[in-house]
């Protein structure tokens, strides 16, 4: 049985008393249901948070595309939504999700944090 | 007893490839160590990327007050690095550290992410 899709509540004054920065984006951190894992950082405007809050899923803005995508929709590695949070100065967001499929990472990896400073092997961005 | 500094490696490579935006900063999140809580979230320059993995305690760059700063310096709410991580991208680091003091945040709060979605009461930034 696929995860249930909970649409978290929110008010227009939550969302326009977000900061977003210069390019109307703010950041936006995964974290795992239960692991407490850090999975992945992305980043939203209005409308992006304005739909994960909606839909029960995440979605970002793509800085490098300049389009919406919705984590895992041909993936399968899907993000249902449990806890949508912000930050004291209302620039940072936090998201609690169960995580299906994989992972959160396009690298096959669970979450995007697998490398650690000093473990030599740093090839770069994957 | 006060809990123990210990430095982190790194290479000069590793810092090198951090993907810094235009301003040569990156955003830092802060994690606690056991709990798994995420505290906060703060920018970095090289520098102070550099400071925080050599002290061993977390260094920021103040985009307000355009300096740096090593958190709970005076305050005592101290931030012992026990983990240094960087996502695939290199564009996002993240440090697992033992909370001294109340916490993170400047309210009082534990971690800065005391807010939800659909709260009701959003003072905006306090």
């Amino acid at each position: 049985m696929p995860p249930v899709v909970t649409p978290m509540n929110y008010t227009q004054a939550e969302l326009d008393a977000v900061a977003y920065n210069a390019d109307g984006l703010v950041p936006a951190i995964v974290q795992e249901q239960g692991t407490g894992e850090v999975l992945m950082v992305g980043w939203m405007n209005r409308e992006a948070l304005e739909r994960t809050l909606q839909s029960g899923r995440t979605w970002f803005w793509s800085r490098s595309r300049q389009e919406y995508w919705c984590k895992g929709e041909t993936s399968g590695d899907r993000q249902y939504v449990r806890d949508a949070r912000y930050d004291c100065d209302m620039d940072v967001l936090l998201f609690v999700v169960e995580q299906a499929g994989r992972g959160a990472c396009h690298t096959g990896n669970r979450s995007c944090f697998f490398r650690t400073f000093g473990g030599g092997a740093t090839p770069g961005p994957v």
